[in-house]
């Protein structure tokens, strides 16, 4: 396999973008990432994307994108897997520039969310439909009961999830992308609405607009478009059963913990190598799941990261400095890129007022579901 | 890159598959093409799957066919590029294992259209939803009005149309897995109703619920599985404009030659080197300009060349032998790997009544929307 580096990186805002279209999404962030590395050409682009069949009745957006993008002839290609269709087209390209197909891959991720849909509605068809949807279950139900679970299981108290989305606010706060530009105090969020017990409204990532896309090349290419290429050193990817229900314990999410090994084992390194991480915190909840099922912590103390300044920024790991899902936004199909988006600013130590000190190797962990599927993805600055 | 294989195959029949869910389409193709090569272990899986989200309230695919396969761990994701979703899965596996990243790839291709939903409607969201759709245009009147252009520029006929027709039934008559197994008179197809003229309801393809998969490894182990694999030669990927009005000229499929150039260029082979070939007739003048825009026949021949027995089984260059989209059925999302399953067949000799005689390499073309994206294959017995 060839080295992948990449060499350019854009995204827009994320929020209630009220006049930007799906396309609009995508080529602002293409753009962004092209241009930031001077480059005009493309040899293939992979979007990822969960739903805007259903969000907004456009599917095959490899067409679309590729001739909004003035590229008409260059393959493009959707690639679903939920919440983690970002990182799934990451990891396309990735493979794709690895292979020597290609030398100039673009991974996109977009989602158009605010157009009228039923989100609710729509989102819960990344659960199973046959054994979830049908009975009524969402996913601030599903997630609800990954927290019980660990609740029951470790201790786990609602001040803790809190801290999560406080530290989140704080540090989103100064991320000039972040859909939720405002500071949470540990008691906004424990009195914020019941949304499903035990999570309420500010343990809950919103509903976003917005687009993302990082461009790859052959790593021994990297320093033609760009001083400061960032390496890919390891990719990974892993699903576990779509219900909830089947899981053994469903309080550890068992394809977070396999997509990371696969992805250190790729990389040759172990979770205390890591810098800075941006995991997909769709609910306080999963934040803290993702810490342990990634190693940052011991299993069963994931509650008391945030708490006790471990994720934050000057902690031992820092965790989602961007504002995470929680504050920056979740875009569904864009998430997964828009979290490479930060780690590779942050390891060309661009990341302004959010600078991890001396970041060198960042991860980012991207899932799909209630943990069903998932992608970590290691980069290094070179 | 590695040299690629295709070491086993299987689909399900097509048709209206009332009592099989989507997942059971999957299941049912994935382990006809795992037993077929005697292998248990995988080491990803891709899923062509262009709306399960509109047609069935399913979107999220990976998880659920890897558990449904009693493999949940393994990576697995959905590949979308509306009817090419098939093809673009062949090609994501073809590169995954080409990369030297995993060894065992499932292609599969999977669509559940019985169901309830608003085929035509759901269908339609594979064109431009704010250039086309909005205004009310859905695909027979697209293709009603590729095939108004191709008259206009080449004085192809209502005839001409027909003896595609023809031709596919009479091949899938004989064809097990097809849908509609009959043959029919250039009158039947000529007298039948009329759906957007000139497009009869016999020139156009049928709703079909079906699966279909192949198992991709590396060229150099293939022998461990089976004495007769199929080397992948080429892989082509093209896009053009999604909505139709936006093309220099709309009888000519510009992303099926660019896609077909780019395989033939892997392969270092010619269109006169192709002994049997799928092509995309999801309306038979799909079929007539597939044939030009692969080079089969000069551009502005297509016409004749079903009329003329060219394309037909002791034919120059046997086309859609095992009665094509139109006969055997167009579960769309599984149509592009259904084709490959039928190439590879042929490849072995194991064609039956349909075996194109001494086939040695066949190539599969497939392409979504009103071919605004498009793959080609080819492949080798060896």
């Amino acid at each position: 396999m060839r080295e992948v580096a990449v060499i350019g990186a854009g995204m827009t805002k994320f929020g209630e973008l009220w006049n930007m279209s799906l396309r609009d999404l995508f080529v602002e962030s293409a753009l962004g990432a092209m241009e930031s590395a001077g480059v005009d050409t493309l040899d293939s682009i992979y979007i990822g994307n969960m739903s805007a069949g259903q969000f907004v009745g456009q599917e095959h957006l490899g067409p679309l994108m590729a001739d909004s993008l003035g590229m008409a002839g260059v393959p493009a290609t959707r690639v679903e897997s939920a919440c983690a269709s970002g990182g799934m087209a990451i990891r396309s390209a990735f493979l794709e520039v690895a292979s020597g197909a290609s030398d100039f891959v673009l991974a996109a991720g977009v989602e158009k969310m605010n157009d009228g849909a039923d989100v609710t509605g729509v989102l819960a068809t990344a659960s199973d439909q046959e054994e979830e949807v049908y009975y009524g279950v969402t996913f601030p139900g599903l997630y609800a009961m990954i927290a019980r679970a660990h609740m029951e299981k470790y201790g786990t108290t609602e001040e803790d999830l809190s801290w999560v989305s406080v530290k989140a606010h704080k540090n989103g706060a100064k991320n000039p992308h972040a859909q939720f530009r405002r500071v949470m105090s540990l008691e906004d969020v424990m009195t914020s609405s019941m949304v499903a017990e035990p999570l309420r409204l500010l343990h809950c990532s919103p509903v976003t607009d917005g687009g993302a896309a990082v461009l790859l090349c052959p790593l021994d290419r990297a320093k033609e478009f760009t001083d400061k290429p960032v390496k890919i050193l390891g990719s990974g990817a892993a699903t576990s059963t779509l219900a909830l229900a089947d899981r053994a314990d469903p309080s550890h999410l068992d394809a977070v913990e396999l997509s990371g090994q696969r992805a250190y084992e790729m990389a040759g390194l172990k979770p205390e190598d890591i810098d800075v991480a941006e995991v997909h915190d769709c609910f306080s909840i999963a934040e803290i799941c993702c810490y342990e099922a990634l190693g940052f912590v011991e299993q069963g103390k994931g509650k008391d990261a945030a708490r006790e300044g471990i994720t934050d920024l000057g902690g031992a790991i820092p965790v989602n400095i961007s504002g995470g899902l929680k504050s920056k936004g979740h875009p569904v199909g864009a998430t997964g890129v828009a979290q490479a988006v930060t780690i590779v600013e942050q390891l060309r130590g661009e990341a302004g007022e959010l600078q991890v000190e001396g970041a060198r190797i960042g991860l980012a962990q991207n899932m799909g579901g209630s943990g069903a599927s998932s992608t970590v993805h290691i980069f290094q600055g070179v």
